[in-house]
């Protein structure tokens, strides 16, 4: 009675891939935060979306001051930040800003930027791999949802966490900033 | 730095709330589909939303016919139904008219109507208590995110499922049709 699958849609229906891609977060975010206990600074959550993962983040690092970076502010007020952490724009103008009024070099960068136009998220990926590491202390992390290329950006394994059976491993990557 | 939370809102963050809510979600449906594997009929999605419990439903019961309800469509067309299984406007008149047009009793409907307003999805939950069972088969199973009284549904227990540690055993809803 229902039509056919496309092709590559196989990994799993749309309820199992954001349950994948939530689990992954979480335990990405986890290890992320245990990697920047030595490490002072404010953290950029790049992506704020419907702030489910800056409610999770102000969880995990209750002492960290968070910026919320986004094109534009989607996220419901019980999941948004007070308005001074908010940083709503065009990142390539907002990111060197914000970095200059605070005059701090964040410890941790979550970039959560996948849509469903991949040529976008790469071109994307690219400008912060290439941006981010400037603003951030070394030593940080930078995570999130795509490959990020840099002479700056050192992988780090992924975590080891449970996954209910048929959850798939939904690809998540971890840097660390390190000097040239 | 991070504002305090407010009370209640402390079983977890808004990103582990929807982990947790769709792995029960999936969970329940497995045990749902197993329990109509001898009942004939289509199923009934109330809530189609985005459309991922759609896609879940359809690859979890390929041959049945899915009628998706909802007030308005926002799904994306990756996970939306057919047209003539898309139905559009207030349950109170779609879901009488459809039952009317198809003449065929449901073996499942999947209610996921849960919003953050806990007074009007209570009152929905009541309708739907009274109005489905008329329209579903004997034995059939109605599964959802808000308790149903009526003496035509019987509640079922939980499945068992598995969970990552931290994420909530999210609370939802499983009876059967029965006859008064």
């Amino acid at each position: 009675m229902t039509p056919p699958l496309e092709p590559g849609r196989a990994e799993g229906s749309a309820l199992e891939r954001l349950a994948a891609r939530l689990i992954a977060q979480r335990a990405f975010l986890a290890e992320a935060a245990r990697r920047i206990a030595g490490i002072p600074g404010p953290v950029f959550e790049i992506g704020l979306g419907k702030g489910r993962t800056y409610d999770h983040l102000r969880r995990l690092l209750p002492d960290r001051a968070i910026y919320c970076f986004d094109r534009e502010h989607h996220a419901p007020p019980e999941e948004s930040p007070p308005a001074e952490f908010l940083v709503l724009g065009e990142i390539q103008e907002t990111l060197p800003a914000l970095a200059a009024r605070i005059g701090a070099k964040a410890a941790l960068a979550h970039c959560d930027i996948g849509t469903r136009k991949p040529e976008r998220d790469m071109a994307f990926a690219r400008y912060l791999a290439a941006a981010l590491p400037a603003h951030m202390a070394q030593g940080a992390i930078i995570l999130g949802d795509r490959p990020m290329e840099s002479p700056r950006l050192a992988p780090l394994p992924a975590p080891d966490f449970a996954r209910p059976d048929g959850i798939a491993a939904w690809p998540y990557y971890l840097y660390r900033v390190t000097t040239v």
